[in-house]
């Protein structure tokens, strides 16, 4: 089986023991997604490149950020594989190779 | 194959196709992953619960915000998979099914 | 005296006290600046918006937003009073009254 | 007068030339706040402290979070000037001097 239907399996099965769909409304999944990548974001505040981060904190807070994200594929019924392989498609277009390569400006900054 | 596996394989060859390795510090990708999920946040504002949202547009900052998470699991060789089971495991601990169920607080507001 | 420069005083002398220009990059500036606004978010999740919010709190994340809001202002050397001023002369320009009257629509939708 | 107090003013009418205020629910400006934080720190992504930002992107987009914040203390009758004096007296508890000096650690991390 799918390992991410199996993930989304396990959010769903988790969230059901505790009725919170009732709380799950898509607003406050995508605040809950905001929420929970700001605070991966903060293990890396004030700290320079080469500075050490605690691995498993982050590997903790990227895990709550999935949980609010395959709650919200969930609830509009996207196949999240799909979403992501069809978005890079779109995104390849706004990012060709040739005008990309090697650049860190937006697509809207390109000549 | 896993499915995560097969996406962060994508990411990353999209990734390498540009040569972006170079600018993807985790610092930079965590900060990728805040702003990706306020772009989809911003999907929501101003709207009643009721009001329609575009779908696509949400599948679409979705796959964004995946885009940054996985390409931050493949930095820290973090097994996606793994990760949320564990946190689900350590979440269970804090939100006991007695404590939170149908409740909306806070495991830091348990009583 | 102009009470924002007031409160830039004070915050540049805290941050003095303690050393910490080191580390406040306008790069980390703004990271804390998100951290902080989703720090106030929280604080409205999963809630309808009747329940009651603790408003205390409210009153300390927002102040912890306009710290770094400052800060970030006194780097650049921005007269915060003036680019507030000129931003909703440049928004009323994206908004005009007669098609932004009554609605939540973006202006990139405005027909 | 106060020159905050000056910026709420202007803020206000703004919002009420357009009726907006029946959009901007508590929820809705916390959310609008994170997202124009995001906004600004989109400025930085990808980039290395000494690569050059647009200064003036970065004075119209820290208008737009003062906008949010603005709104949100107006609809709390929060003082902002005394909200930052008394949140800093705060804060200073957490990191006294002698502890912070000199130190990016978050005060839970203090020994």
């Amino acid at each position: 089986m799918s390992d991410i239907k199996d993930l989304e399996r396990r959010v769903l099965a988790f969230r059901d023991e505790r009725a919170w769909a009732q709380f799950h409304t898509p607003k406050d999944l995508a605040m809950s997604l905001s929420i929970e990548a700001a605070e991966l974001l903060e293990l890396f505040l004030w700290k320079k490149p080469e500075e050490p981060v605690d691995h498993e904190r982050i590997r903790e807070e990227l895990a709550d950020v999935l949980f609010s994200a395959l709650l919200l594929a969930s609830h509009y019924q996207i196949d999240v594989h799909k979403a992501v392989v069809d978005k890079l498609a779109k995104t390849a277009e706004k990012y060709p190779v040739d005008k990309s390569y090697g650049s860190n400006k937006k697509y809207t900054e390109h000549t």
